[in-house]
């Protein structure tokens, strides 16, 4: 466990408060279990140091991430009701981003991931959230989607101090390469090896 | 992202039914960021599903995870109030573990770390929880705090189906051997490593 005491310290003319402040980019990938839950994970703890926090879903089906939405929001609903924590927005492409109003199943996925970007840049821009978590968002980069340049540019031109969690397998080199954290959750051993199927509780 | 599909179906004279409901023994090593929080990410989906869970933690210093323990803590407390979710017990053996009327600082860390365990065993024997996060339980292990093999028994013997999730580093190879999913998380980059401290919201 990291206990505080960096192993360098850089010659970057920052206060140790200025650095410790300063916004994280993390990236999980790897063919491992835990990105997602990670991030959520991570999520729940800038929801108690009552952080802003956005989640953003690039997966057509988001069946496996239910139970974290349903806690998230119900953190994201206690912040409303009693002030403690911080407020929660979760947002998936599944059926259409929750922003839009004309929801349409039928939409082009590449269409649908790229309109999600656009809306993430624009908050990123105006600084919307305080935490974001770009679920599965390697994919869309992955499949030339959406341009890694522009996201690459928006992560570092981003206003003041949002931190951006990025999960999902194949991480692009770039992306690794601009990130402050990067987890690579590699399988050992899973279940679904020995032929059991995903159950609720554990998997969704 | 596993779809359900299982690699191969194994000769075991189970339904898959019972193999999709049977107890999962889950191990989140290495020397990355993400085990523990991977580990109450999975919780987070437990919870969601109405499981009963119990977190132990076994680290002398619990500061690093006070932002999961208070979510954790606020969405039992939602369960108790609304009956959403499940019931969440959270245990620290920092402060003396919080069944022991007595807690005292003073005492021997080993010991405390046995005390910790043969609560767990008991519970496991008695099936007080569905789901058990035994948080830096590598540690004692590996110190020989704990036997192992005793560990060991304790979990292939464990009745219904409770499942278990343990994290910290350098797992002991007999715990890997008898997990069904074990996860490796790799350091690729860490901010520690750029002379940046931990922050709130964050670290912990």
């Amino acid at each position: 466990m990291p206990q505080g005491v960096p192993a360098v310290v850089p010659d970057d003319g920052l206060t140790t408060r200025q650095r410790r402040n300063s916004a994280l980019l993390a990236v999980h990938t790897g063919d491992g279990k835990g990105k997602s839950t990670a991030a959520f994970g991570m999520a729940m703890r800038a929801w108690n140091a009552g952080l802003d926090i956005g989640v953003f879903q690039f997966v057509k089906n988001a069946k496996w991430k239910v139970g974290e939405e349903t806690a998230m929001t119900a953190l994201g609903e206690l912040h409303d009701r009693t002030g403690q924590g911080g407020p929660v927005q979760w947002h998936k492409m599944g059926s259409g981003w929750s922003w839009i109003r004309h929801g349409d199943a039928e939409t082009d996925h590449a269409a649908q991931a790229r309109e999600g970007w656009t809306e993430i840049a624009r908050r990123l821009r105006e600084e919307t959230h305080d935490f974001y978590v770009l679920d599965e968002f390697t994919y869309p980069l992955g499949w030339g989607w959406i341009e890694l340049d522009e996201v690459l540019d928006a992560l570092a031109e981003r206003p003041g101090k949002q931190h951006v969690v990025i999960t999902g397998r194949r991480a692009p080199e770039g992306l690794v390469a601009a990130a402050d954290l990067v987890t690579d959750m590699t399988k050992t051993k899973h279940p679904m090896d020995a032929g059991r199927k995903g159950q609720k509780g554990i998997e969704w």
